[in-house]
Order: structure tokens, then sequence, then C-alpha cells
């Protein structure tokens, strides 16, 4: 299978600024939001209705793709080969929510398991960012320089709260040895970050769909995205995810070991 | 002593959007960064300049004011007397170092001890927020909306990270039992989502002028201030504040008691 990666970045950047303008438009009326698994995993009418605008743009472009997020119905040995599109229509939703600012709407493509193409808008701030082993870490479709591969020491680092909190996977001593924690509340917005060179990394529980987006983008400048253990991701699970530069990474997964 | 608040805030914006451009400008050169109390406690070139630009501006208008900041020679029992400016030349100095992001300029005005107005620029937005308990809370002249007295559980709090770690004065159980902490590394930023409504509190270890200008803000539209035992500031003395709307503030000091 071959996709035309300029082609793709043209369409995936059109539906992700429609979706904006679609979220912008949805919120001139009252907000309906529901409790998923627990009461701060939220979903909103808005999230609803841009899944089913954003797979209905991709059905429509690429009939044989699958999408992965609440839609996946094949086996699980089958969903990864072939055209596969990862996609989370608003990543961040309580900020959503509380903020309307700080939340994120991400597509990540992937054919037969491997990364094509990423593609990340923060919504707020209008700002898209794309990218892929192929494809060129952009903003806006401007080039970014390559994030600096720091030490953890030099670097920010993002955290999921919880696992702070509760030390989870040492990562409140990944959190101390850094230059120091911080926390959005959306992996799309952690991820932006990186990318940015604004942090060197992102430790966090997350969704397939939170983490394909950023790990194809990433492709692109040589971040480390790995298990705990620093195996690879299994793009059909849920897990705890280190996103970080080399030299991070490195140290990180062995204050992980510790 | 009485000062003409509209004359102020004319002259506070002004002088905090020209330090928005004298940091750009001096950004163009190499920043000479050093560590003051460890080495995550950052001071570079531009906080300095920008702070002795900031004192000359006070000096020329209101000869008669003490300044806090570095520059308290006063006795301790005099130095809340009179007219006093707390001034912050870049809060957040390792976000501006490491993301040229997520750092402030602020300025809170105080007369015998009592909040007279408080600024707080968002450099990177070039987003102004002011406010006092006789001036309106204003976004760039324009004014925004009182922030919700939302209970805990509905609202998101910015915390410390040494704090959450540690559960130091029960921060982690105020987080768990919030919609979630956040951790943005600028107590001005934090401020700023509070005053936005974006966050229903804050709680960090600060110095006087870390919370000088948020407090003087904040007493436009009910935020309380307080120690963790629901004391009063002394804003002559570092220490940790709890700043939150009215239902979540209570909450908090509850929780800190337990």
């Amino acid at each position: 299978m071959t996709v035309a990666i300029a082609t793709l970045h043209e369409q995936v950047s059109a539906w992700l600024k429609a979706s904006r303008q679609r979220i912008y438009r949805e919120l001139q009326a009252p907000l309906t939001v529901a409790t998923k698994s627990g009461r701060t995993d939220l979903v909103t009418n808005v999230d609803r209705a841009n899944q089913r605008f954003l797979i209905s743009q991709i059905h429509a472009a690429y009939p044989q793709a699958h999408i992965e997020g609440e839609e996946g119905r094949q086996a699980k040995l089958d969903r990864l080969a072939g055209l596969v599109f990862f996609v989370d229509p608003i990543d961040g939703t309580m900020n959503f929510v509380k903020q309307r600012a700080n939340f994120a709407v991400m597509i990540g493509v992937y054919i037969d398991g491997a990364p094509l193409y990423g593609a990340i808008l923060d919504v707020a701030r209008d700002e898209l960012i794309t990218g892929g082993p192929n494809w060129p870490l952009q903003l806006n479709d401007r080039p970014l320089p390559t994030p600096a591969d720091l030490a953890l020491a030099d670097g920010l680092i993002g955290v999921n709260g919880h696992m702070l909190i509760r030390n989870g996977v040492h990562v409140a001593d990944v959190a101390l040895k850094s230059a120091g924690p911080r926390l959005i509340g959306s992996a799309g917005m952690e991820f932006i970050a990186v990318a940015l060179g604004q942090q060197v990394g992102y430790v966090s529980y997350l969704q397939p769909w939170d983490v394909a987006p950023g790990l194809a983008i990433g492709a692109n400048f040589g971040l480390q995205v790995t298990r705990p253990d620093a195996s690879a991701i299994d793009l059909l699970e849920p897990g705890i995810v280190v996103a970080a530069m080399p030299k991070a990474h490195a140290e990180i997964i062995d204050l992980m070991q510790g």
C-alpha cells in the first residue's frame, strides 16, 4: 500500500482546521458532559460530534482504512494491518470543559503498524504540529528545529498526576531528577511541548489514540517512545508510555528499573 | 496617601508592555543563566535587566514608594507602611529559560499593607490581567467574568510539584479530591488561570512578590488567599499560600487540617 504523504498532510490539516471551527460553533450552545470510567474521565457532545465528522472524512478519502478509537470492530490481530487512522476528536476533555484551552484534536496514521504521519492541533492557540518518519516537523506548515537531546536534569518533564502522587513506576523520582515536572492534562499538548523543545519528555498512562499521533511525529526527530521496561508500544493496548529524547529516555528507563 | 488607580493602571500596563519588548529584544543575544538557592532556582541577565528597568520606572513615577523584591532595605516593621510595589521581573524563570513561554512579569501595589492593584502579563501570549479591590478584573483592558465559585471536586487545582510528591500540607489529598491537578511552573500563570476561571485555586510555597500581584487582583472577585491554617498572608515572609475561590478554599483548608 502506498499513501501520498503530501496529500495526506493536506487532507488531515484541513480536517483538523475544520474540526476547530466546528468545535467553536458547537460551543455556542450549552455543553452536554458525561462521565466514562470515573468522575474525571469526561466526554461531551462536542467530542462525539467531532469524532463522527473525522470518521466520515477519513472514510470518504480512504475507504480501505481502519479507524482506531471507539470504532474498532475487527479482531485484534488484524487491526494494525493495512492503513490505520488513530483519531482523538478532543484530547484533554477535562481541560476543554473547564478551561476552553489546553486541549487538542489529533490523528495518527500508520501502515501495517509502522508510523506514517501524525498531526496534533492545539485548538485554543490554532497551532498545528505535524511530522512523521518521512515528513518534516512543522508548526502550521513552517519548519521547527529539532528538539535538543538534553539530559534529564536539564529538561522539564510532563507527568501524569496520579502517577506523580503515587510514585508509580518511579515517576516522582524521575520528576525530582529533572529540571521540574509539568502537568498540562492533555497528552496531545504534552507531545506538542516535547516537539517544541519545551519539555524533554512525557510519562503517562495512555490509550492508543493518545500516543499514536505523537509517536508518529516524534519518529521525525528521534523521540523514544516505549513502555517503562523499554519495550515497544503495542498500539492496540492502553498502558504506561515513556516518551523522551534519547539521553533523558535512557535515564528515565534506568530510574524506572531501580 | 492617595493614588489615582486609573493613572496607576495606565503606568503599570505601559511598563509591563515595555518589559515584554525589552525581553524579546534581549533574547536576541545568548542568555546568561545562574542558579540561586538550588539547581532549579534560576536567574538570568534578562530577569536582572528587567528588574532594573521596572524599579527605575517606579522610582520615577512614585519617588516615595518602597519596592519589595531584591531591593528591600528598610527594617521589616516599616516595609509595608505607605506605598509599596512588589515586583517580579520574570516569574517562572525556568519556563522562560526552557520554554520561552509560560512566564510572567508582574507587579502588585499595596498601601499600608492593603492591596490596591495587581497586574500580571503572560508575556508569550501578550495577555495582561489586571484588577484590584476597586479596579475591575480585565484582560487587556476588556472586562472578564467573575470566576465561578466551584466546589473543589468541580475545579482544577494548580499545585507545586514538590508539595504534590511529598503530600506536603495534604496537597496530594487536595489534588485527588479536585477535578485534577495542574502544574504550570509559574505563580503568575497560575493566578492568571484562576482569574480566567480555568482553575478553582492554586497551592504553592511562594515569595511575597509571587503572591502580592495575584492577591490584589483576586480581591476583586472574592479569591481567598491565606496560609494553610487560614491565617492571613504576611507579605514580608515566604510561605505556603492557599489561593482559591471561597467554596474550594474552605474544603482545602479542611483537608489541610486533617
